[in-house]
Formats: structure tokens, sequence, C-alpha cells
């Protein structure tokens, strides 16, 4: 690929485009802007900013994306998890609903930009491996129970806070006698209709009568439906006078320009949030990205992928929006609608521009409670129940991984449980990657094979030990090998050979090497040859390029059997005299 | 080993003790001890101590060393690098001679001490694998260098400062005008003459005739020898007046009761040097300890010396001393003297006890350039030029986290040195890990062997594909797993089966496990076969507790001959019409 259009996607699918990929790109926007304006509103609600931050996220950033993304068919914006993120990290600078709040949210958004384009642009994709699937899948658990939680006070009527659940449990008890029957007149209908809407209503509308791809589509609106009925039910039993929170003024118009933050003290409060909300963001983006793209055997590349999410990030920040992600919901409308190319998330961006500039005044009257109602159904879908009990049978390191991002998460918030989360999977990856596979191997009767000596019954003398290395040798185990191998020597007296059998050793590096020659030298010490065998090309090549080879105190065989065979012969011998262990300085 | 046993090893030991073990362990002590106090004192004052503190530091803690290590050999006490880790830390709390320097320097000791016996008793001695061997040596590096630069000021009698390289040479350009010519007419001499006694003495003593063991005792003394012959001068040309710094009055007595500070701010200021000169002290002790216990057939138990040397910690803390750990130079020089149980540590401290009663007015003249001329000629012998090079042809991965750990040590000071060499090392393992090693394979003809397609001649036909996994399945290759295969698949159309060939698979993680799910859901997708071959027992058991082997869309073969055999019979059948295709959702 030319290294233009490998920065510029849009250099490659842009030359094919033709009237019909058009169609269907503006049919699949006008489905996805639908869906997209409440969700917009809802989910800069959650994230503590007024709802028109979260159209001004939704428009600049799809057509950066549309530029630099390597996905047909991702739709970007706002999404429930970062939301809940970018709460947490403002809400630490400021509170809510002041200028430095907004001020943090969209510096936020620039330097979890920046992050991002740094890490593609170094081609470090490699890094979001540092999130095992146990533990994004406890975070995302622990979030979605973190958010509905979140929203309860909305549903309530009542002002309650805290970024942990006993906080927000606790601030909710505290306040509950303060709830306005009105707001939950709107909050637990709405709630209950979207629930309905998502789990029953195709089938209901199916059983009706309506066509299956109708009530799909009439489905799909549900969320629009309960934001004109609520709207409605407001003007009509006069709500706003009965204390029920509205949405208010929305500032009519394209996104301002705005400037992040260039204040060294804010940057270095915010910088491990934000590189918190770029790993995450960008782990679930590829995430549905390779999902989507492997149903039509497209293909996406993840570090252009980071380029594409920094730049979207970063006009989000100059367009005053925050940080934005590719969502699930979102992508699969998108792709299911029919988008064939990231150009229709350029024309969803234009829908979002339409609605900001035309729309606002008739969303004067939505309840704060329906926008909540709509939070909370999508988030429940993120509550994972399954994967511990899966977990629990399959390993139980995986397990504890992810049961304590669930429990940190929940406990001390979004930030502390993704790093609790990594922490916790790079230690158990640290403990068994230090005490590796290996085996004492014997020949398995009349074959060249050699198997191990506890599973099968094989030949062995009792002057030969042959180990059979089952992983590279790196600094995570060299110890380890250093410790095995002396003390199976250590068990033995008789002992005239050693052999490494290393078929399964694909790399040694330095700490390897040199704890090869440590073994080396106390084999040496005490009498013993060192040989190996099986020992791969490359692994080869790099061993003559140092000593060791020359200062082995034994041979290196091209075989185990070879080995064996030549090794197990040096018994019938009678043992040399004195002499010749003094002569080779092995006594 | 009972339990108590494995806690006290000195039950262990201590039941076989006789009359032998302890003339040779008394005739060590000596030894150790006339080396050991010079050593002390300086060191003390590496760390920015008063002298008398690097005393305390070589009483309690070898007791307590001796009753929890598992070394028969080590010799515990103050050692250069953990002095220089101490002087950093404790500098940044206070300056120094204030008595908050010396708190910060006894807490250091006890949070050391809790921070290792914590890691011994939760068996987290494997946490010392992070610090590989070319990070561990340019550490070592590049303390020597900062060591030896931070005694300059001694040997020139001036007054500079620094904590990292330029600092030190800055302050020292600035200062060198104030060069006092009595302290540099002791500090150049001293120090030419411990070089040589080091390089030179042995081989110049036999020549004179000496025997080779008196010669070589003779020039370890030598640094004894430059003491007493300072001290001569000092008194012989009243150097005092001159201008010549000297130890002075140390406290003559028994290490006094200390109690470490439960000051919370303090102790959160010093838990991270703490944990550092834990994680560095323990590495050095166990290389140590290792090397040593080898040369006789003796094991160690690294988790039961994580204990050990907190025991010493703690007893360090509480008798007004500094953190210790084993050291290397005076190790060797207890095993050589002949050594045999740990009863030669506790004498060791019987003698450094009767020094701090009887011997401290002896040193009163000492000059500091003497002690600043140990400290030169002992460290530059840490300072390895020749690792670099070995490095880069062996490993230019090994070789960054050499040069980076070299270059933060001297540029940042030891702690970011640390972390940094730590850092670099993980990022480079984690890279590493996420491209593992894999290949497309095909049968050698006329054999059941498979063999790399790239590298062999063998056989393959098209619509099967082939691939051998090198590694394990664990999160940090997951998403590389993915990847690999479906390049691997979009580049055959005609394909109809693929092989995964697990042999050298040990363990499956649960990402692991998704990630096959997910290959197995979109080869399934495009109507192509997936299969499993040689996967190891403990792995398939693993794998049936899963729904995994239900789901696949293909079978697991015993073995690989009989997978590719099999399919590749797949091929008689003419091709399926165009609808095959279409049914499949593949066109």
């Amino acid at each position: 690929m030319p290294a233009l259009a490998r920065y510029f996607p849009i250099l490659e699918w842009g030359r094919s485009y033709n009237r019909s990929v058009l169609t269907n790109d503006l049919m699949a926007a006008v489905i996805v802007t639908i869906m997209l304006i409440p969700q917009s509103l809802a989910y800069a609600l959650l994230a503590g900013l007024p709802p028109v931050v979260g159209l001004y996220a939704s428009i600049m950033p799809l057509v950066l994306y549309a530029i630099f993304g390597t996905s047909r068919t991702l739709a970007v914006g706002p999404v429930a998890v970062v939301s809940l993120m970018t709460a947490s990290a403002a809400g630490a600078i400021a509170a809510q609903g002041t200028a430095e709040y907004l001020e943090a949210a969209i510096t936020l958004a620039m330097l979890s930009g920046v992050m991002l384009a740094a890490l593609g642009l170094l081609r470090a994709g490699f890094l979001a491996n540092l999130l095992s699937h146990p533990v994004i899948s406890g975070f995302i658990t622990a979030s979605g129970i973190l958010i509905a939680t979140s929203q309860l006070k909305h549903i309530l009527g009542v002002k309650a806070g805290g970024d942990n659940w006993p906080d927000m449990l606790g601030s909710l008890a505290q306040t509950i006698g303060d709830t306005n029957p009105w707001t939950l007149a709107i909050g637990i209908p709405a709630t209950l209709f979207l629930f309905w809407v998502r789990k029953g209503a195709k089938r209901a509308l199916q059983l009706a009568g309506m066509p299956p791809r109708a009530a799909d589509m009439a489905a799909k609106a549900g969320p629009v439906a309960a934001v004109a009925l609520t709207i409605v039910a407001v003007l009509a039993f006069d709500l706003a006078a009965k204390g029920v929170n509205l949405v208010g003024a929305i500032p009519q118009g394209l996104p301002p320009f705005a400037l992040p933050s260039t204040d060294i003290a804010l940057i270095q409060q915010l910088w491990v949030p934000a590189l918190l909300i770029s790993i995450i963001g960008f782990v679930e983006s590829v995430s549905v990205a390779q999902t989507l793209a492997a149903k039509r055997r497209q293909r996406i590349a993840p570090n252009q992928e980071l380029i594409g999410l920094g730049a979207a990030n970063v006009a989000s920040a100059f367009s005053g929006g925050y940080p934005v992600t590719g969502g699930f919901a979102r992508s699969v409308v998108n792709f299911d609608a029919g988008a064939e190319t990231p150009a229709a998330g350029a024309f969803t961006a234009v829908g979002i521009a339409l609605a900001s500039l035309f729309l606002t005044p008739l969303l004067f009257n939505l309840p704060i409670a329906t926008l909540a109602a709509t939070i909370i159904v999508a988030v429940l879908s993120l509550v994972d129940l399954k994967t511990p009990g899966q977990l629990w049978r399959y390993s139980k390191a995986d397990f504890a991984a992810h049961v304590a991002t669930i429990g940190i998460t929940l406990l001390a918030g979004v930030e502390l449980g993704v790093i609790a989360g990594v922490a916790v999977g790079l230690l158990l990856y640290l403990w068994r990657a230090s005490r590796p596979h290996a085996a004492v191997v014997g020949r398995v009767p009349e074959t060249e094979h050699f198997r191990n000596v506890e599973r099968h019954k094989v030949i062995t003398v009792p002057h030969v030990l042959s180990i059979r290395i089952d992983e590279s040798l790196t600094y995570l185990n060299a110890r380890w090998l250093e410790e095995y191998v002396l003390e199976r020597v250590a068990e033995r007296p008789e002992l005239r050979h050693v052999i490494l059998m290393c078929s399964a050793v694909n790399e040694i590096d330095a700490s390897g090497l040199e704890s090869l020659e440590a073994i080396n030298h106390r084999l040496g010490d005490g009498g013993i040859g060192m040989h190996l065998s099986e020992v791969k090309g490359p692994v080869m090549d790099r061993l003559h390029r140092t000593h060791f080879i020359e200062e082995l105190n034994g041979k290196v065989f091209l075989s185990q059997d070879r080995a064996f065979s030549e090794l197990a012969r040096d018994d019938g011998a009678p043992p040399p005299p004195v002499d010749h262990y003094l002569a080779r300085g092995m006594i």
C-alpha cells in the first residue's frame, strides 16, 4: 500500500465511490442520526456536561474519523463508559456545571487525541494487549452497574453524587426522601417502555402483523418515541411547574471553535485519566471494528485506527466536545442499515449538525428522566453475569483478574479499576511466566521420540539427564531455569551428562544466555557435561555470536536421539582416572 | 522439610554444629571483621550518614540474617549501591547531617525490611525477575560511575553535591577552585595505593618471595594499611589544622535502640524508594548467594532469603542502622576464608561490636579522603564496559534496555533509572510477546513430520492451511493470533480447511480461548473448517470444560499427520456449484 494511502485510508475507498454506495451510505446516515440525537444528549448528561456538548462531540469527530479511520462501518461519538470516565476525571478537577469542568473535559479529549495519535505513529497498538478479555469484561460489567446507579437520581429527581458504588448508594439513601413523584411518574414508565422496546417490541409488532423489517425499524425508533411521548406528557400536565427537571434551552448553532487548556498543572492532573480513556476507548473501538470487518471479510489496521481515533478526539476538543470513541450499538446499527464506507459517518455528522441548527428548540421540554432511562436500559446490557462462572470453570487466574477488576472498579472507581485490572493480569502472567513448563524426558521404546518420564513408560539411564524446555528462555524465567536444572542435578549423585532439549525454544535473550552460562559453569564445577539438542537455526545463529558454544562443557547435537544414544554409551567404559578430570580442570 | 526449619534455617545447620566448624567460622569472622570496619564507615559516608551508622548496620542485621537466612556464606551489611540509593531517597526528605535525614534512613531500613519479609511470606520472590540481567548490569555500571563521581569531592576536599551525573559534574566544576592541596595529597596517593593493592600487590609480593597465601592475605589487608598510613600522616603533618576533613569523634558503644518513624506523610514519601532498595538489594544478594552456594553444591531458598534480608533490615532500623543487603566482595572473602555456616556472620557481628566499643577513638584522625579512596576503588570494579558491546552483538532489545538504564540512571538518578529499566524491559518483552512465533507448515516428503514452508521443501495442498503455533496462547498474543490466522486466510480464496497445530501450546488462557472462538466463528461465516491437531492433554482437559469443542467448526485430530491426510483428501470431489457458496454466504 502506498504510504499516503496508509495514513489516509480515504484515498483508498474514495477512488471507487459511486452513486450506489452513496445511496446506501446516505440511508444508513439517516438512521444513525435519528438514533444518535437522544444518545448524544444522554451521554453528555452522564459525563456531567451540558447536553449540547454531546451533539458537538458527534459532528467533527465523525468527519475526521472518515478521513483517517480504517473501519468502513465504525460509528464514532460519545459512548457510555468513556462518558463515565470523563465524569470521574473532570469531577476531580472542578464541580459539574462550572467552566473549569467543561474545560477539563475538552482538555481530556485533546490529551487523549494526542496520545492515541502518538501511539499510532509509534505503532504501539500492542499496548492494548495489556487489557486481557477478563479485565475488559470485568471493567465493562462494573461500569454498567456504576452508570445505571448514577442515573437513578435522575429517575427519582433527587440530587445525589459519588463516583464509586458505596458513595453513590449512600448518597441515594440520604436523598431518597426528596423524591419528586412527577419525575418518578415519567422515569419509571420510560424505563419500562424502553426495556420492552429492546426485548419484546419487535416480536410483539410482528405478532400484531407487521412485516419483520418494519417491526425491526419501529423497535429501533423506540427511544425517539419515548422522547416524543414524554415531551408531550410534560406539556400536557405542565410538569415543569411540578419540579420535573427538563433539558431546557440548548444553544442553537454549529459547534464553536474551542481551545483546550495548555495549563501544565491541569495537564499533570489529567494525563493519567486521559491515557486510561485512550486505552479503554481504543480497545472498545477496535473490538467493534474487527467484529464488523470480519463479517464482510474486510481488515482494519489497528495502528492506523489509533491515528483515526486520535484525530477524532483532537477534532472533538477543538469543537467544544469531549472524548469520543467507536460505539458498539451505533456501529451495529450503521452496519445493519447498509453503510458501506466511512462517508456514512460524515453524512451522519451533517445530520447531527442540522439537528443542532434546527431541532434543539423541540427538546426544551424533554425530561432529564427520559435520557436517564435511555442510559439505564443501554448500559444494563453491558452487565454480563455469565462470564464469572465461565471463567471460574476455565481458569482461576483469569477469574481472579476479572473479579478484582469488578470489585475495585465498583469500590474505588473507574480509574483505579482499570489500573488494578492491568496490574493483576500482569502479575499473574509474570508469575506463570516465571515458572514455565519443562520436563525430564526419556526415549519411547523402539522410537526416536522423547516424552515426559512422569507420563509415559520411557527409557532413561542414571548417568544422563534429558530435560526438555517448553518455552523460550527470557529474563522472566532465566532464574527459574537455573534453579530447575540445578535441583534436578542435586537429586542425582551418579549424574555425568545433562542434555537440554531445546526444540521448543524460539528465543534466548541475554538473561537466558547468562543463565545457560551459569548452569554450564556450575555443572562444569561438578564434573558434569552440559549438552544441547535440537536447537533451532535462528537461536543457534545467535549463540554463535557469543563465546557460549566454545565454552560449552559438552556438545551441541542435532537431534535428541543422537545425543542420548551417544552419551548413554559413555556408561560402559570404566571411570577414567583422576588425572583425566584434573587435566580438564574438572576437580 | 518441617515447617519450622523452613522459616528458621538455623535449626537445620545448628544441629550439626561442632568444634571444627566453629574454628573455621571464627577464622572467617576475624578476616571479614577487619575488612568490614573501614568499609562500613565508608559506605555510611556514601549514604550521607555519620560513620558510626555504618558500624551499627553491621551488627544486629548479621545476627538476624544468621537466624533466618538460607545462604551459608552470605555476608550482610551496608553495600555501595544501596548506600547510594539511601542517600538519594533521604536527600529528598532533608539535608545531610540533620536528624530528619538520619530518621529517613532508619525508616527506609524499616520499610524495606517489612516489604522484603512480606514478599517472602507471600512467596513473591518471582518479582525480582522483572529486573533482567541487562537492566541490572546497566544499573550497577551507572551506579558505579555515580558513586565514584560523588566521592571526588572528598578527594579534592570541596563541598559539592548533586544526585545525578550532570549535577555532580556541574557542582564539582563550580567548587574545584576551593580544592584543599593537603586533602589531595592524601586522597590521590591513597587511591593509587588501593588500586595497586587490588590489581598488582599480590603478584608483586609473590615476586618478592612471599608465599602465595600470605601474599593474598597481605593484599586483602591493604585497605587497613591505607587507613593506618593516612592516620599517621595526619598526625605527623598536623593535617587537621590544614583543613583536611577527618572522621572525628565516633560515639563509643553498642548500637542504640532506635525507633523508625511512623509518620504517614514520611512513609508515603519513602515507600517507592524503599521498594526499589528492597528489590535491588534482594537481586544483588540472591545472585551472590546462589553463586557461592553452587560452588559447594548447596541450595538457597529465594523466598526464605527475602525473609532473612527483611529481618536483617528491620534489625538494622531498630538498632540505628540503614538499609543493608548481602555484599559481593565481603561474601567472597567470607567464603574464601572458610566460613561454613551463618554463625560466621554472627561472630563478625561480635567483632564489629567490639570494634565500636573499643576501636573508634583510634579512627578520630582518619581522613575522609581515605574512605573516599576506598569507595572509588571498590566501585570502579562495578563499571563494566564490555557488556554493551556483547549485548549489541547478541540482542538489540537487550542492548536497548541496558543503555536506557545506564543513560537514565546517570541523567536522572538511581530511582528513575531502576524504574525506567524495568519499564523498558517489560515493554520490549510485551512487544515481542505480542508477536509470537508461528509458521505455515507442510509435510516433509515421505515422513510424518511437518516443517515451515519457507525453510523446507514440503508438501502442501491449496485448500488446506496448516499453521503451527509456537507459543502458549495468552492475552498478550490473543489479538495477534486472530490477525495472523485471518490474514493468512484472506490471502487464499480456494481455502476450505485450516488446521492449527498446537504441539507447542502449553496453555490457553481465557483471552486465548476467546480469540480461538472468534476465529472459529469467522472461519465458519466464510464456510471454512477449523481444526486442531496435537493439542496437549492438560490443554484439552480445560477446553472440554467449555463449549468450544462442541461449537468447533471442524475436528480435533491427535496428530497433524492424520489431520492433513484426511483433510487433503477432501479435495477429490468436483468443485461445488456457485449456489453452494451463495448458500454459505461466501459470495
